[in-house]
This record gives C-alpha cells, structure tokens and sequence, in this order.
C-alpha cells in the first residue's frame, strides 16, 4: 500500500485484479473466447464437453464424458430431502432468491465418482443441483409434478424435459444449447468478481457460487435480461420504439441490454443471438416482441449516432426472445443465465484457490471525526 | 479507464473503492468509530440505541427507540413458514450456510411500522430473523422446542433466553451487548464488499446480505474466530504454546486471530474484549482456554520481536472466549458475529445505493490466444 498516493476507483473500472486463463474479452474488437476457443467455434460443441473445457482447459477424453454425463442425470434429480426444502420456499419467490438461498442449503456427498478434485466435484454437483431446482421450481410453481431426468438423454433435452413436461424439437434444444454456452463465462463480471470475494476469505465453492448468483440478479448484470424483454412487453410494438427511447434518453432512464462496459463494438455473443431469435421466433407474439427489440435498438443507434456516439445490444437483450420462445418465463430469464454461468463460477473458483490473498480495499472516511459527538441523548 | 497504465491490485489492500461515513478504522493508531463515536463510547449504549446510530447516524427519539424494540422482539419470533423451512434444513448444517441460504428465502412483508425507508426496514427485519433463525437452528440441532422472545425483555436477553432457554445473568447479557456492538462494524471489510458489489448491480438486500454472510463465513475472515477458539482447545494448555507456536511459524502455518490487515497497533476491540473475558471465565475449562490464548499471543509476540516485528491478537481472539463462557458452541461463533455484522452490511447497503455504480473489474489474461487451439478433439 503507497500511504502517500492512494488509488482511488469506485467501480474498479479498468482495474486489473489479477489473471485469469478461462476467458478473453476482447472489447475493442468484440471477441470473447474460452480458454483459447472463440465462442464462434464453440456454439455447436455437445454442452457437456464445453463445460468440461471451461472448468479444466482439455477436451475430456471418452470415459470422462461418460462420467459425466451420468453424474449430471443423477444429481439434476432432486432427492426428498431437497423436494421437502424446496416445498416449503414460497412458490412465488423470484426464482434467483431461490437458487441463492438453496445453494448454501445442499448436502454435498461425500463420495466421488469424476476423478477431479473435491472442489470441482462440489462445484458440478452444485451445477446439477441448479438445474433440477430451476425445474422444479418452475413446476411447483405451476401446481403440476416434479419431474426427473432421463439417463441418455442430452443434459438440456433433460432440463427442457422436466420444465415443460414435454421432450423439445432438436432445434429447441439446439438453440437451448447456444444460448448457454454463450453466457457460460465472461471474465471478471461483478457476480464472478463477488464469488472471488467469498472465495479469498477461504469459504466453502457453494458459498461462493451463492454470493455470485445474489450479484448476478440484480438489473445492472444478469437481471437485465427479465427487464430487456419486460421493456419490449411494456413498449407493445415496433412503430412505439422510437417514441419510448427519446423519452427514456430525454428523462435520462437507462435502457436495459444496450450497450455493454466492456464492449466498444457489437457484443459476439447478441451477435451470434441475433439471428438465432429470428429463426426461433415464428409465433405472432414472438415476433412482435422481437421486431420490437430490433426497433429499440435502431432506435437507439439512431439517437447516439446523431450525438457521434455508437452503441449496440448486449447479450442479455436478444437472449430474453429466445428464451421466450422456448416458453421459459420472463421471470426465470436470470435463473437460466445462473444455470450457464455458473460452470465459469466454479472454474474461477478453482483457479483463484491456487493463488488466493484476502481481498479488502478501503474507504475514504467522509463522517464526523471520532469523539466529536455528543452521547447524552443515547 | 487508462490503456497505457492499467492499475493492477489482486487483493485491493489500500485501493480505495469509495466513501463512507459509517465507521473510520484508525490503523496506524488504533482506533475504531461509529459514526463519530470511539467504540470506547458506544460499548455500554443500549444495544438497539447502537443499532439505530450505526445504521441512520444520528440517535432514535423515544418513539423511535419504543417502536424499534417492539419491531425486534415480533420480527424475531419466527413464523410458522419460516420454522417449517428451517425443519427441512439439515441439522448439522454449520450455521453459516444456514444464514447465507435463509436470507434470500424470507418472505419480507409489505407492512411498514419504523417510518424509514423500504431498504432500512427490510434490512431490520433480515436482522431480527437471523437472530430468531441462529437460536431456533441451534435449538432443532439439540432437539429441544424453538423459544419465542418475550415483549419487554432487553434484545439479548431474548436471544440468550431464547438460545439456551433460560435467562441470562445481567452481567452475561451486557457481555454479549459489549462484544456485540464491537463487531457491528468495520468498514469495507470483505464481507461488506462482497455486498457492495451485489448491491452495485441493483441486485435487492437480502441478496447483498446473503452474499456477505457467505464471505464472512471464510476462515480468513469471521471464521477466524471459530479457528482461533479450536486451536486454542487443540492446544490444551498454556505450557504447551511456546511449542506450538515455534512449530506454526517453522512451517509458515497461518496463527488464526493473530494480526490483522489494517491495525498496525493492539486492535482496540481485543483491547476491550481481553479484560472482558478474563472476567468472564471463572469456571476451569474457561481459565485454561484463556490462559492459552494469552500465552499464544505472547509467543507471537516473542517470536515476531525476535524478527523486530510487532504483533496483536485481533478481535477474533479474545471474542471466542467470551461466547464460550456465554455457552456458545465455537460452530455457532461466525454466526453470532453475522448477527451484529448484519447491522453494518444494512447502513453500507443504505449508504451506498444512494450513489451506486456497477463495480467490475478487470482480469490480465494469461490464458491461449483465441484460436489457437484444436477443436477436432471436442
């Protein structure tokens, strides 16, 4: 610490916290990769094989993606003692308190069947947890029956399974899979920088995960997606956009999923989304909702253009089509972007346990000097 | 940002990330405050009278101080939904999961009675529930009945009654009065940042303080506490320090509660807390465990001089024998510390979302360049 010049950065912006070899952005050129693969090369890569790329930097070999395909089936499905936890959360509660809430409660098992380290275990088990308590969540939610994953079948076939009740079209669970894999790391965003935080106090990977997941919720990160595609429900129809954006920009309102910190060009993940939700969205309402987004976005780069400035949708602004398209609800927009990202959360983990140091920055003091009050009236 | 000299701090130690006006930590000299107050001050203010300085920084008129009494003793009874949820969570669950994961499950009723804004009434209420959840947890763990608080009684008196079910000796309750309001606040601590970032995304407060719980629970933060109280019983006895020790620094083994990152004099809590648990073990298991850690910390601080260094047990020290003698289980000792921290996460969470900006920081990339690597193994 240099006492006589002290750094200063309210939202770090710029400021390198340390390395990392999972993921690149790139924000000048728009380019994101994992571990060395743009994700242009890895959108059509079987789910499974780019989470175990993710987490360790190999391809698994065959028996390692046998594995785990089996460990992902069996511990997607929910025990009775998590069905009895899970009935007692209010079915009414936002589907992102639930996941930062059920984390911290699981029973982790003892046994090991993935030959990885125990932390990297937990963190998949945890993974697999998420995705049945997104399900479920969503089922009881709906008074209908919890449903259970079927072994052989492909993870998000599963998933989609045992949302809606019924087996998606290979398109559906294509276009699930993209999707996924697209949000699945990002570097060091707030709710991965806040994981970080837990982690370097020595906390257990789902405290972490737990941490990541509360930071992901809120609007100005992941939350952006319910409110991106709430924002087109609310604006109606295309020819309302241009009107909605001079308002919002006049009133100073920021306009949620356009532009992005990191990117100074067009976000390569809404890029790649983009024409994904044109091929998806076919139904009438999905379409409407759509051309909608595409408007705002025009409408946008319309205004800025006119200041000189340039601006383009993030990842979270076409995501929210797709996923409406598959039927997810709005409100479970963010607990599927947690179900994606949290494979990066665990990788950050497991890399920043090699070289951890506590994290603790510091305040600038700004209130009354100590001792210069008056403790009579306590 | 700047390209040309990007700042780089892995562990932010001397970064400042903002303003606070809520506590000044005095490293140098030693010295802690509240809002103004000198912790010397504050230590024999009525507990709730603390609360309210510390979380809205000026002292509660008599309407205040009635209403907020009444609003603690209802909110920390649990409901029935509440006791049902905690009956599904795992018995031997360390309290501390049980806290990160219940937080973000309360179900936060509309209604208002304390005449302050949403965020500071939901934070009060998240406060009393963690006090009714950590005595109710602790109550199911030895199979005895969940107490209620009792309208009228002093806030830890309640807690106390409610935790062993009989009620504490005035002495033992301004005990725990003390070493609580010791450890309601400190600025950006790790767990305090932890929940500025979530909060930075806009993400609610029951996300923010989740998120700090699950970052207090790491043994290099309020886990120390916990640690410090078992080494102290695996040591078994004051002969038997020196050795250890020895042994601890010969093997770069971290002395759990010894030094601490900001204070580099005696840290004025243990300052406080030291003479309060030496009167407060009387009973033979208490006396030797006391008696060890000072003899821990003189042979610290004989081993460090040696070096020319200086060094002090912190806050997590000494605190551990005052909870043991007050009959609190050292697995229960986190917990009790998330208990009076909470009020310090609720005045960050109120000050901070005043002027809030997203935090996201930045990552030096080590890892392969995009493209570089073979796909076909996929």
């Amino acid at each position: 610490m240099s006492e006589s010049a002290p750094i200063r950065s309210d939202d770090l912006d710029g400021v390198i916290v340390g390395e990392t070899a999972i993921s690149d952005v790139q924000g000048q050129t728009g380019l994101l990769s994992y571990r060395g693969f743009a994700i242009t090369e890895l959108v059509d890569v079987p789910y499974l094989h780019v989470v175990w790329m993710v987490l360790f930097g190999e391809w698994p070999d065959e028996q390692q993606k046998s594995k785990l395909k089996q460990f992902m089936v069996r511990h997607t499905k929910l025990n009775h003692a998590e069905i009895d936890l899970l009935q007692q959360v209010g079915r009414d509660l936002h589907p992102m308190l639930m996941l930062q809430g059920m984390v911290p409660l699981l029973q982790i098992p003892d046994d090991r069947m993935l030959g990885v380290d125990d932390d990297a275990e937990h963190g998949l088990f945890i993974a697999a947890k998420i995705t049945g308590l997104i399900a479920a969540h969503y089922r009881l939610s709906q008074s209908k029956v919890i449903m259970t994953p079927v072994p052989g079948k492909l993870f998000h076939e599963n998933f989609l399974q045992m949302f809606h009740g019924t087996l998606p079209t290979p398109e559906q669970r294509h276009m699930l899979d993209a999707a996924q894999i697209l949000q699945m790391e990002h570097s060091f965003n707030a709710g991965t920088f806040a994981g970080r935080v837990c982690a370097s106090t020595l906390a257990p990977i789902q405290s972490s995960i737990s941490a990541s997941i509360g930071t992901l919720f809120g609007k100005l990160h992941g939350g952006a997606d319910q409110a991106a595609l709430e924002m087109a429900m609310e604006i109606g129809s295309p020819d309302k956009a241009d009107a909605y954006v001079k308002e919002c920009l006049a009133n100073k309102v920021k306009i949620m999923g356009m532009g992005h910190r990191e990117y100074k060009t067009v976000d390569p993940r809404a890029k790649i989304l983009k024409p994904m939700a044109v091929e998806l969205c076919q139904d009438e309402e999905s379409k409407r909702l759509l051309a909608t987004l595409i408007a705002v976005e025009e409408a946008c780069q319309r205004e800025f253009g006119a200041k000189g400035k340039e601006i383009w949708a993030n990842v979270e602004f076409y995501k929210g089509a797709v996923f409406h398209s598959l039927g997810i609800p709005t409100h479970f927009f963010t607990a599927m972007f947690a179900m994606a990202r949290v494979y990066g959360y665990v990788a950050h983990y497991l890399e920043f346990k090699k070289n951890s140091r506590l994290i603790r920055p510091r305040a600038e003091y700004v209130g009354h000097p100590a001792g210069s009050r008056d403790r009579t009236a306590a």
